[in-house]
């Protein structure tokens, strides 16, 4: 039987919008996600689970209420629950979020960001 | 506050011997393992959890019972729960792995090459 292997730069391909994450994969209960970014998202908390940000491609940065960190291609890092963050990208950067299945991007922030619903590509 | 990223390439620097995994991040109740890998490992199962890996630089393939999947720079494939799979890699390969904390390498087969212990760096 011939296994596909998943690959991030055709999957991108797929994803025209910005701050709009595709579902690629499930392990278990967790999806990993796909998302092209530009510009500054809304602040938000996610209450129930810490979350994994993983820059593909670009460059972003993700504000705290305490401070930041800047992510570079090959970089990550965890947003532990609760924590208020803001991502933010000068030019458009392409990540890999890993989170529970039916984690809405914009958490506890509700607005005209929030994707209702999260698509498979 | 200045907060850090992990970057993976740093990470992997520190790692020596091939097939011997170490822990640089957790969510939740998962953990992100960066390993070198290289040659055959032995075929495996995880009865209790899928688990995910990610080719970060060089090409590994994995071996199922019934095929195969060939994995380069930037691919990433879910491994189902209780299936039997062998990781090789011809050249030196380098991998993120995402399971659940306390998953042992060789899963449903230990032997020479289980790691007791997956330390952190």
């Amino acid at each position: 039987m011939a296994y596909q292997s998943i690959n991030f730069t055709e999957k991108l391909s797929l994803i025209k919008e910005h701050w709009s994450p595709r579902i690629i994969a499930q392990m278990n209960d967790y999806h990993f996600k796909l998302a092209k970014i530009k510009g500054e998202f809304v602040w938000h908390a996610h209450d129930d689970t810490d979350e994994v940000f993983v820059c593909i491609d670009g460059d972003l940065t993700i504000e705290f209420k305490d401070g930041s960190v800047g992510l570079g291609p090959g970089e990550m890092v965890v947003i532990p629950k609760g924590k208020e963050h803001r991502p933010v990208a000068q030019e458009e950067c392409r990540i890999l979020l890993i989170e529970p299945a039916g984690t809405v991007n914009t958490g506890d922030n509700p607005g005209e960001m929030t994707q209702a619903r999260t698509e498979w590509i």
